[in-house]
C-alpha cells in the first residue's frame, strides 16, 4: 500500500489523472471543526492549473465535493471523503505512453509494477493531479492549526538557480507569486518565459516555515517531524529532496557554529539561532519549523527527446504533445504547505496522548 | 508512537544509551534466512565507537544477545529479538542534563515531551547509541538481499567541507574510511583532528547506493522508495537532509538535463543518465538508486558554549566533559546502509504481494 | 480511526446513511484482476433492501461507481475507490434522535462520541447502510479467492430461537434464504413475520465456511486469522459474538473430544473431524475454516419503548416511525461473507511474502 | 506480520516457549506513570503455572526484566522493553513435534507457516507462555486504568459444564479461582481433578467487565471496542469465541427484550438492563463493559491420541509425556484481564485526540 498515511490523523488518496476523480479520505479530524470552505477553496485554487504563464493551460476548477464527515460546515468526527471530478480529460493524449515512456515520468515503472494494468492516461495515479486530493486534506489541516494558533507559510527559494533573498516573512506568503524579494520574482518568471519559449522546463525548491508550534510535538527516531514532513513531502510528485534547518549546509559546519544556544525571550525557551530549524532529536523546540523540498524541473518539455519504444526495442524520438507547465514550483508551494499542515496535525494530535 | 517503522516487516527499536540495554525487535524476515552472525558483527563493528581518532573514546563491543527469532543461525519466522547490553555507562556525566541542557541536543525537547520524565543520561533513547539496533536489523536486511542479488555501498561524500572525488564503486564502499580519493579521505581526517583539537566538531554527507535492484519496487505517493527511505533515515539522529539522485541540484537543472534518457542495454531497459536516482514515481527503475543524507556536526563539543540554565532561569556557559566523536560521520556511513536496506527489503517482501 | 482496517490490503468505509453516499477506498489488490462486475452486484444485492418481507421497505439499488482503480473492468493496482450514492434519504424521520435517543441504537454514543456534531441521521455513520461498501469491498475480494480456488459460503444458522438443520454445503448458500433445512427456513420466516406483527424483531446466527484454503495462513498471536476475521466481523453493525469451529461448545468439552486427530486423505494432511475450525495457532490447517457471528435483533421496532429525554432529563415513550428490518439476518449473511473474504484475501496476500 | 498490535499504544510480543527469553515491547505508555512493580507480580503471579494442582508442574517464576522505559519505578514515555528469560526449558520433550503433530496443537500449521524453520521445542512462538509477555503489557495497563478509576474483574463462567452462577463483582475477582458460588468453584475443581486423573483436559469461559468507563471510547465500524477486544483476546491460545454483553443468548431474543431503556441514575445516563454490554455501535455507553472468552480444552492430554507421522506418512499413536495443566482457564483468567486492559487504555488515549 501507498496511497495512505499518519498515525493519528489517516489520509488516504485515489484517483487517476484521466479517470472519473481524484479523490481522498481524512480520519481522524476532531468533530466540532468549522471549516471555512471559501478559505479551502482559495487555497485549493493556489494549486489549480492556468493562473499564470507558468502553468500549464488545463483548465480545471479543482472543486471537492464533499461525501461524508461534513454537515453543513462543520466536520462530524467520521471519516471524512472528498472527491474533485475530472472533467477536462483528454486520453487520446496519452495512448502511446505505455510503449514509448517519457522520460523523467512514471510511465515505466508503473509499466513495470502494474505489469501493464496501470491507467496510463495523464500519468495515472502518478499525476500532479493528484496533489490536489492532498491539498484538501492539508487545507482543512490550516484550518484546524489556525484555530491553535499555528500558520504555515512557504516561499519560492529558488527557481532555475536563481535565488530569492531575505527572510521568509508572513507577508511573504500571501504573495501570488511567494518570493520575499519582488525583484527575484521577476527574475524567476523571466526565466520561466525563457524556458518555455525553449520548449524546455525549470526546477526549483520550496522553504516552508511552521509558526506557533509549541515545544514537545513529534517523537524520537522514526516519528520525529522530519521523519513525518519528509515521509509527506516526498509523496508530491517531483520532489526529490527535503532538508530541515541549517539542513545539507549543516554537513559543512563546524559544531560551534550549528549548535543553537538556549535562552531566554519573553520568559520562553528560545534559541538565539535556529539552524535546527527548529526540531531536536525530531521533536519541536517551540523555534519555527523550517524546511526546504527540491523540486526537479517538469519532465514534461516540449522540445524533441530520445527514449525507447518498449514495443520494438527501438530507441526513437519523443515529441510531447499536451499542455505541460514549464516549471511547476509555483504549484508546489500549497502542496508543501499542505504536506506540513498534514504532519503538524498528527503530531500535535498525538501530542494529546502523551499527557499524564 | 515512534520507534517502530515498516510495512512489510517491522522494526521496533527500544533502550536508553546509559540504561540497561538497547535492543531492537524485527517481525517479518522470512522464515529458513541463514544469518552470517560474523558477517553481522563485522557490519557492527563498523558502527561501534573507537575505530579511529574520529570517534569517541567510549568503547562497548555492541555483541547482541538474539533473544528470539534466530535458532541455530538461521531465521525461525516469528518475531527476532536482540539485545545490546549497556554496560560502559557513566551517569555521573550526565546529572545535570536537565535543568542545562546542551545546545544541539535533544535534552531539552526529551525534557518537554516527557514532562520531566525522561532517562536523561547520555541522551536516553536519543542517543546515537540508538543506532547500534538499528544496525542489528539492517544488518539483517543486507544478508536478506545479498541473497538477492542485492547490494548496498556507501561512501563519505564530505565532511567538513572538503568533498570526495570520483564515483562511488563496489571497492570504495570496503574500505575503513569509505571515500573514492584516498587523498581526500586522508584531508577528511586532517579536518577532523583539527576541529577535535579545538574542542569542535565537523558534519558531512554520506552517499549510498543501492545496486541489483529490479525495476517496480516501492510504490505510488507516499509508499515511494524516497518516503521510505527518508523515514528511515531521518531516524538516525544528526540527518538533517535526505535527497536522491541529482536531489537538490536537480533544483537548478532543465528539464532537457535532469530527464534521463530511455534506452537499451543487454536487452535491458535502462536510463543512459541516472539524475533520478533509480527513482521514477517512487518506484525503481532498475538503474542504481542513489541517495545522500546530511550529517550535522555532532552537537557535544569541548568549548565552552552558552546555554540556559531551566531551574535558575539564567544564561550560563556549559563545557561538556564526556568523550564524544568529534564527527560522527564515519559511523553514520554503516547506519544509512541500514536504513536503506530496511526499506528496501520492506519493498521487495512488498513486491511479492502485487503479482497477479 | 477506526473505518480503516487490514495489514496487506487497506480497506477504508467512509459515509453516512442520509448524507450524499457511502463509499469505500481499497488498496492492495494486485493489477490485472479481471471483475465481473454483474457478479459483484448480485452480491450486492444480497445485502439490499427489499427483496423479502423480512428487510426493509426502503429500497436502495446500491449501485456503486468506481471512480479509480478499475479500468475497463480491470483492476489497475492504484486505490480503489467506489460510492454508492444515497437517494432515497428522509432526514425527517431522525430529527429527534439527537435529543430522544434509540434504545439499542448508537444514537446515544455517537452523540457522546462527537459532541453533538455527528450526522445523525439514519444512525450516521453508524448505520447498517455503511456495510454495503463494505460487501463492495468483500465482494471484489470474493473474485480474487474465486480465482484461487477459495470459496466463502454462509447459511443462516438460528433465527429468533429456530435453529438450521444439517450441514453447510455449497447448494445451501446459493439460496435466497439460505438454510440447509427447507422446512426450518420456512419456520423461520413465519418467526419474523409474527415478530414484525407484533411490531418486535428478531436476531439469530450466521455461520459461515471458507473452503478451498491452503494450509498455512495467518498468523501467530495477534495476526491469527480468529483475530483477524473477527475484527472485521464485528465491524457489522449487530454482531455481539463470534466463535470458530466449536467456539463456545467447545467449553464443555474434554480435550479428547475437541482435538481433532491427524490423518491422510488423497496424500493430503487432514484432520479427521473439524472442531478447530480450521484453524490451530491462528494458522490455517487446509480444513474449512468455520465460524460463527451473533446477530443480535433490530434494535428498531415498532412497539412503543422507553426511553430519555435527554434535553428535558426526563423519561418519555418513544415510537420508531421508520421503515425497518423486522430481522436483519438475512442482509447480514453477505455481510459476514464480505468480512471473511476481506480477513482470508489480506492473510493471503500476506503468505505471498513469507516464501524463504 | 502478527505479534504486534495496537493504534494508540503499540505492543509487541516476541520469544518462543523454550527459546532463551519471552518478552514485549510497549509503546505509548504517557511518561509519569508510577508503576507498583510489586502488584505488577503478583498480577503476573496469577498466570504463572504451579498454583494449584489446575495447572502445570512446570514452574518459573516470571519475574520481568526491564530493559528500557522505566526508570526507578517510573515510565520515562520511550518504548517500554521487559524480558522474562526461560529457565526451566526441556527441549528434549518436544523433540518428536516436527513430524508427529500434536492434535489441536500448533505444531502442524507452524511447521507449514515456517517452512520447517520454526522454533518446535515447546510450541515455540505460539505457546501459551508467550501469554506471560501479555500480561506484562496489561498489567501496566491496568495500573494506568486504576488511576482513571477504571477497574478490570473477570471470573471463572464455566469449566467442563459447570456453571457458575450469580452476578460477577469486585469481590468474586479478588479470589484465587474466580468464581461467584464457592460451592460451584469446588465442583470445578472437582470436575478438573477428575479429568486429569482421566488424563483427560477441560474447557472452560472466562466472563470479565470493566468498570467506571466513561461513555464514548471506541471507534465506529472496525474501531469499535467489540473489534479492539476481539482482536486481542483471540491472541490468548485456546480461546475459539469472544461475545459481548448478552451476546449468543442475543440472537434468541427479540428487539423488546434486547433493547436496553435509558434512564438516569443519580444524574448520569444509563441504561436500565444491560444486554448491550456497555457498547452499541462499538462505543462505550458508560455501563460496565461486559464480555465472555470460550476456551478450548488443553490440548496436551497424557491419554493416548492418533496422529500423523509426517515422515513416514503413516498414522501413529501419539502419548503426551511433558507437564500440562489439565485446564488452563483459571490461568486464562488475568490474560483476558490483561488483554481488556489493552483494548481499554488504547481507546482511552486515543479519545483524548478527539476533543473539539
Amino acid at each position: 500500500m501507498s496511497s495512505s498515511i499518519g498515525e493519528n490523523i489517516r489520509l488516504t488518496i485515489f484517483g487517476e489523472s484521466h479517470g472519473k476523480a481524484v479523490g481522498m479520505t481524512l480520519e481522524g479530524i476532531p468533530a466540532g471543526l468549522r471549516l471555512d470552505m471559501e478559505a479551502l477553496q482559495r487555497f485549493l485554487d493556489r494549486r489549480a492549473p492556468g493562473r499564470s504563464d507558468a502553468s500549464t493551460a488545463r483548465r480545471e476548477a479543482d472543486k471537492p465535493e464533499f461525501l461524508s464527515g461534513v454537515k453543513d460546515g462543520t466536520v462530524t468526527g467520521s471519516p471524512i471523503a472528498a472527491v474533485i471530478r475530472n472533467t477536462d480529460t483528454r486520453s487520446g493524449d496519452y495512448e502511446s505512453l505505455r510503449t514509448v515512456p517519457r522520460p523523467g515520468h512514471a510511465d515505466y515503472t508503473a509499466q513495470v509494477k502494474y505489469f501493464g494494468h496501470q491507467d496510463a492516461a495523464g500519468g495515472g495515479h502518478f499525476s500532479g493531479r493528484l496533489t490536489a486530493p492532498l491539498c484538501i486534506a492539508g487545507g482543512i489541516c490550516l484550518q484546524l492549526l489556525a484555530r491553535e494558533g499555528i500558520r504555515v507559510l512557504s516561499r519560492i527559494a529558488a527557481i532555475g538557480g536563481v535565488e530569492d533573498e531575505g527572510d521568509l516573512t508572513v507577508s511573504t506568503a500571501d504573495r501570488d507569486f511567494p518570493t520575499v524579494s519582488e525583484e527575484r520574482g521577476q527574475a524567476m518568471l523571466a526565466a520561466i518565459r525563457e524556458a518555455k519559449a525553449a520548449g524546455d522546463s525549470l526546477g526549483g525548491i520550496v522553504e516552508c516555515a511552521v509558526l506557533g508550534l509549541p515545544a514537545g510535538l513529534g517523537d524520537p527516531i522514526f516519528g520525529g517531524m522530519e521523519n513525518r514532513i519528509a515521509a509527506l513531502t516526498f509523496g508530491i510528485p517531483a520532489v526529490k529532496g527535503v532538508d530541515f534547518g541549517a539542513g545539507f549546509a549543516a554537513a559543512g559546519m563546524r559544531g560551534s557554529e550549528h549548535n543553537d544556544p538556549f535562552t531566554l525571550k519573553d520568559g520562553q525557551v528560545v534559541t538565539a539561532a535556529n539552524r535546527a530549524g527548529g526540531i531536536l532529536g525530531g521533536i519541536t523546540t517551540g523555534m519555527p519549523l523550517r524546511f526546504r523540498a527540491a523540486v526537479k524541473p517538469t519532465p514534461s518539455i516540449a522540445m524533441p527527446q530520445h527514449t525507447l519504444d518498449l514495443a520494438s526495442g527501438k530507441e526513437t524520438t519523443l515529441q510531447i504533445a499536451g499542455r505541460h507547465d514549464p516549471c511547476i514550483v509555483p504549484r508546489a508551494v500549497p502542496c508543501v504547505e499542505a504536506a506540513a499542515a498534514l504532519a503538524v496535525t498528527d503530531a500535535l494530535l498525538g501530542r494529546r496522548k502523551e499527557r499524564s
